[in-house]
């Protein structure tokens, strides 16, 4: 069956959204903060006037359900709100924004098991603030526990502080859901030279974050000549070019340092630490575990530690044949897609929820930033086959 | 003549400044903050107990003069008490101790001319927190204007904010100055090898500090595949591996990148913009110079920005003089030591003040570092040196 979604109601409340967090370097709505929940808020309003019950779970994800839901069998499509620092305005609002208009249409379309639908916001999904990615999710999963709550931000503030205080309350509560859907802007650039409208993914990558930090000596910037130096920057500069060359040595790896700062930071002062974070990521684990390695057998003095991985998560056959099935029967293109970058999705996945994710265009590739982009029709395209599937699935338990 | 010097005030004195601004990672005093007015008043304190007048003039430099204190014709000896964060409790808070206890000794013995002797601690000589090195006496020879005193430290505050409002009025006060001593632990390691107490310095070398950014092209760190990306990051990586090659390919030069950061700064974004900082020294202008035009040379996309020069500046041969005819009389050893820090006493001598620094041997070298020492015995015989040596010049006009 075709669903009828409201196209008009996906461009309100896109626009809505990204009123907030908006800045002249882009949109940056890190979790547990007004720009954030004042997104929040937007969602709430179209949803609630809908009939839907919106609650925060103890983890701070954000649930749209009928009042009359079921405690499990839900069938459930979402993103997230926040944002990393002057992201763009596609990345989780995106699919929030679809979610709860192809909810909106097939309850409005009296689809049978209606209540069983829901819409998902995810909390702190990018881990820009406290270094935690799908920090919703993997509390929901068992993933993350209770400690991971002390996580500080770079004010100090604990995730406990800025937002939830028990999070690991949360733990458990995926296995309400039969079905996981998440509508994206694509993260590179494969759709636009096939010219194919959207990619239904295969599987994400295997992924991991370190942080890394090497201990030199301070000393006077002027006076110690360079035969004498111990410089933890020099050092770390050479790290930061390893990482980039040993990505490129590994076929399918990348590598990222994103973040990088010295001790004491004067001008004038030979650097005593450097340190910064590692974003390493490969098609298969075996393949990101060799990156990291080779980064640590060719700098014994740089401490890399372990701060969070992502086995490669597979996504679920048949949810993907419904959404493929649901673009043929509209006419739009579609196409496999493997997909680098970490989602709530592949958490849920990675714990035996059946989920999957439809990317939709990116004429340039570009994301998390501002430039990030899809043309509206292919959104809109991409809302109507979710609406699609989603009303096929509901016809299964 | 020698001059009986008070020891136990020097013990007692540099104890007390160095009680404020004292952290786990060593003393911390930035200029206009609490920990330094702190360490002012253990001074101040000292000072008019003994009958001093002390001010700071418009540009926030301490003086501690005779109340019956000519316009000019001053021969006056100091130092400053602000740090790099993190540093020793020796660099500029001894030479400010060791002035006022030479000077409170001169006039305990009753010295003609005793009114024209002066005591200075200038203000931010380490331009660690508005990047505005010797800004105190900059500003007195005019190299400062008064836009310099819109510099903005980490949290946004400008100099005028924090501490004197027009500090341009002061300019011109160092015509005041018949003759400037500096006493400073040695930063570098050439007098403990030649087994000599003071290094009576020759010279101070060419400094200068540059400000670098570039920019790239923020992606997310998973999906831009290594090929397509544009990491500032990684350029400013090799750009801080340059510094250490071009400053060791110039003989007597010397380069150190104290400061880096990049934006957006979330660890799974590539990063679109590095920027830090570069000081650069070497004993003559012109392969300072050389240092950073190879620089800009080989990282054409690297925006290097002059902050501040000083050129190689030449101590009096008058003060050079008297100061080791002082240190033979008393049987301490000394000989001549070039520089590579900058100075407030190299301010001055640039301006046609004549001045001279006296280094005080360090066992390690180490400087701006909690480790910088300097013997008790041979602070004091610096001190006792100081006196003789102003005494002797005081016998002059």
């Amino acid at each position: 069956m075709t669903i009828a979604c409201d196209h008009d109601l996906f461009r309100r409340l896109f626009a809505a959204v990204n009123a907030h967090g908006r800045g002249e370097a882009g949109w940056t709505r890190p979790p547990w903060t007004d720009a954030l929940r004042a997104a929040e808020a937007e969602v709430i309003g179209v949803a609630e006037a809908a009939g839907l019950v919106c609650a925060h779970d103890p983890a701070g994800n954000l649930w749209m359900t009928d009042p009359a839901a079921p405690a499990d069998g839900l069938v459930a499509a979402g993103s997230h709100l926040d944002t990393v620092p002057a992201g763009g305005a596609f990345d989780g609002a995106q699919g929030v924004v679809s979610a709860l208009v192809a909810v909106l249409a097939l309850r409005a379309a009296g689809v049978p098991g209606a209540e069983r639908l829901a819409v998902i916001s995810f909390a702190d999904e990018e881990g820009s603030r406290f270094d935690t990615p799908c920090f919703g999710s993997r509390t929901l999963v068992g993933t993350f526990g209770d400690e991971v709550a002390d996580s500080r931000d770079a004010d100090g503030i604990s995730i406990r502080e800025a937002g939830p205080p028990r999070p690991v309350d949360a733990a458990g509560l995926h296995q309400r859901l039969a079905a996981y859907y998440e509508i994206h802007v694509e993260q590179g650039l494969a759709l636009e030279p096939a010219d194919v409208s959207l990619g239904i993914a295969t599987r994400l990558s295997a992924r991991g974050r370190w942080e890394w930090s090497v201990s030199g000596e301070a000393n006077h910037a002027g006076t110690t000549p360079m035969a004498g130096r111990r410089d933890a920057l020099v050092c770390a500069a050479a790290f930061v070019l390893a990482v980039q060359a040993e990505a490129e040595a590994h076929p399918g790896a990348v590598g990222t340092v994103g973040r990088i700062g010295v001790e004491p930071g004067g001008t004038n002062v030979v650097p005593s630490r450097a340190f910064g974070t590692l974003d390493c990521r490969a098609l298969d684990n075996a393949t990101r575990d060799a990156v990291v390695e080779a980064l640590r057998a060719g700098f014994p003095d740089v401490a890399v530690e372990h701060r969070s991985t992502d086995d490669a998560a597979v996504f679920d056959e048949g949810l993907r044949a419904g959404l493929f099935a649901a673009a043929t029967a509209r006419g739009v293109s579609a196409m496999d897609l493997a997909s680098y970058a970490g989602h709530d999705a592949g958490t849920l996945a990675l714990a035996g929820v059946p989920s999957v994710m439809v990317f939709t265009r990116s004429p340039n590739g570009i994301s998390h930033n501002p430039a990030e982009h899809s043309d509206e029709a292919v959104c809109l395209d991409a809302v109507d086959v979710l609406a699609d599937a989603m009303a096929e699935r509901l016809a299964r338990p």
